[in-house]
């Protein structure tokens, strides 16, 4: 059995954990000058590891093995959230870089073909997942014009050129190279923390639907203009999002969970009634079916509240959205082989709660993920982190997944 | 009967419109770059009126007659919303200007005092009304060191420096000068156009009160976190709106108003659930006790809310109040005999829905207000606008007042 090098491991995570430092956090959104610097430090670490190291025209990182024969895919993202943690992305991709690595330097592994990847805004700052679409084909024209900053609505064309991406052809999967993709993450919720697990194994990814309400009422003096001649955006809004909050929970599932992660009122004066406002609703579950009835009822409770006035509300999806993907069952029971080894009894089977690059490439490639314990569940904070065992035990237990995967589909 | 100029006042209004331009409205917050544009123009017009004409350490543009005895100051502001109409505080400035340079043409009014002024800040970009607190006198040095931008919360000092204001002295008021204070304004509301009238004789100013609500959750992944285990500052901010729109009417007299201008949800991405929110809630009213039961009530909402969990809610006065500010009944005398002389039949006595440096004024001297119609009753939005005829009209009442106050307080 391969055994990676915990003390290189753990040295490249802290590194990483330096560009773009925010208290005990990481500041690195997509195409950012610390996200992009983050993307040239590891192009340097996978020419070390002596793979052929690349960035492409949408920011994917990618280190190809100059190995032949059937390879395995290791991957996730190394661009965060506004104030992210400095696990979530970063673990992935040092996990690929590093079993990459030492598979290389040991002669029983070293004539296997394991590529590392790291897809590019992940996280959504103009659209999520947008590396790993591109690298599966799956983004059209269009998708790519419509993309913008979720706050500040600069075109992603736009930082993609700031960036210096622009005229960089964009890399395509060739699904016949890889046997499997494999990702492994922080768990990012509560799940395996509470119940005392080290390891998951994740059956399927959440899909995941994102909609725009937007709110056109009447700007207008917040002193002078009587309660019953009001427009006002932000009642409408805050009245509707009342109404989600009583609605949903009648159509939710067990793990069913639903967000406003942000809302705007305009003019944003305490003396002017809001003549403008809008709210970002998501919502996720692995069934498509509760997406469906989600969706459904947040289309009449729109239309409902547009009808009865006095302020218009109209919906938008963000586009894209994802779909729930399945993990592929004989990777699941690699994985599963492989988490017994390392933590005996003492690992789930469990559904993914967060998006991940791993439900695109679902879709060309059978593909599994790996979970590793959040301390507290938390995440997308700078609180997160994770004890330094357990990220140990992740990364070798990957590793056996991935030795395991390439002997079965490379037989002596 | 002095006459005023209606040409001369239409173009001095025309070309204020023109600095800070936005649309047909105008974008001059104050200190900013515009805003101390205006005030530098509108000293050179008061300079050419012969008034004795200077700017004060917090931006108030005074321009003093040289004539001696019982005066009359009057004044408005200068600066607007971040989106305001070209005619709110600009109409009674240059009303002001016009009656003090028209009196001094007329041989018949030439000896009276009429001072004219600006003041600084009166829509609250950093504090309400704070050039006329300044002027009499009632900051505390703490008011000015808390003084913040609403938005951006650079502190006034700062916007002070850079405004080129550091070291200039304050002007206060003589009390001993004046006979009255006048204040003319666009209604802003839609009283007067709804019912045909064409001029208004304010009674009282009704009282504001603001606060911000704070939330304190735990900000973390959107995806992860079971509903359950949420600490969501930006549900526990809706719901709580919510509670405020079902509970504050049953408390409401017939004019009160109540408004959430702005609300924030931090970090504000779609995919974390927010750790951090707040909301800015204001209500008005001329009654002191209808003022009173809304505040114990959203002090008792916030405290509820805050008991119940998992959120931490507090909340904090956005200072200074503003406490509700009669008119004076001489002077309303004076007001109503000279809008039945310009508009016979076709006024009404008021309350003034929204706060105007008159009711700082009030504290110190008998003060006066006349509303001209909003056009729609629409304002703070650039479709502000009132008829021309509406605006000349305005100005030709408040110098009939304005004579007649002076004559009563200057018996030859």
């Amino acid at each position: 059995m391969s055994e990676i090098n915990p003390q290189r491991l753990m040295k490249d995570l802290r590194h990483l954990r330096t560009i773009g430092k925010y208290g005990t956090g990481v500041v690195r959104p997509a195409f950012s000058t610390k996200d992009m610097e983050a993307r040239q430090w590891l192009l340097d670490r996978m020419g070390e590891a002596g793979l052929n190291a690349s960035m492409d025209g949408v920011g994917n990182v990618f280190g190809r093995s100059p190995n032949p024969g059937k390879g395995i895919l290791i991957g996730s993202h190394t661009d965060t959230q506004p104030q992210g943690g400095w696990l979530d992305g970063s673990l992935g991709v040092i996990y690929g870089l590093e079993i990459a690595r030492s598979f290389a330097e040991d002669r029983r592994t070293a004539h296997f073909a394991v590529d590392a990847a790291s897809w590019s805004d992940e996280e959504g700052t103009y659209m999520g997942m947008l590396g790993s679409r591109s690298f599966c084909d799956i983004l059209s024209r269009d998708d790519m014009e419509r993309a913008q900053h979720h706050q500040t609505a600069q075109p992603l064309s736009v930082a993609l050129k700031q960036a210096g991406l622009a005229g960089i052809p964009k890399s395509r999967l060739n699904p016949a190279r890889y046997s499997a993709y494999l990702e492994a993450h922080v768990e990012q919720g509560p799940h395996l923390d509470a119940q005392g697990k080290l390891l998951g194994v994740v059956t399927a990814i959440v899909g995941i639907r994102t909609f725009r309400l937007i709110f056109k009422g009447q700007q207008n003096h917040a002193g002078t203009t009587p309660m019953a001649y009001r427009k006002d955006a932000g009642v409408a809004l805050m009245e509707l999002a009342h109404v989600i909050h009583c609605e949903f929970p009648t159509l939710a599932g067990t793990r069913t969970v639903w967000t406003v992660g942000d809302v705007r009122l305009e003019p944003g004066s305490p003396s002017v009634v809001p003549g403008h406002a809008e709210l970002l609703l998501q919502f996720r579950d692995t069934d498509e079916l509760i997406l469906d009835a989600l969706e459904s009822k947040t289309v009449r409770i729109v239309q409902e509240a547009h009808e009865q006035g006095p302020v218009e509300v109209h919906l938008e999806a963000v586009s894209p959205q994802c779909e729930p993907a399945a993990m592929d069952g004989t990777v699941q029971e690699c994985l599963a082989v492989a988490v017994e080894a390392h933590a005996p009894g003492k690992w789930v089977r469990m559904p993914s709660g967060a998006g991940h690059d791993a439900q695109i490439l679902a879709r060309s490639l059978p593909a599994g993920m790996l979970f590793i314990p959040s301390i507290g569940g938390i995440s997308h904070d700078i609180a997160e982190d994770t004890a330094e065992e357990d990220i140990v035990r992740g990364c070798r237990a990957l590793a056996t997944a991935t030795e395991a995967l390439l002997r079965q589909a490379n037989p002596v």
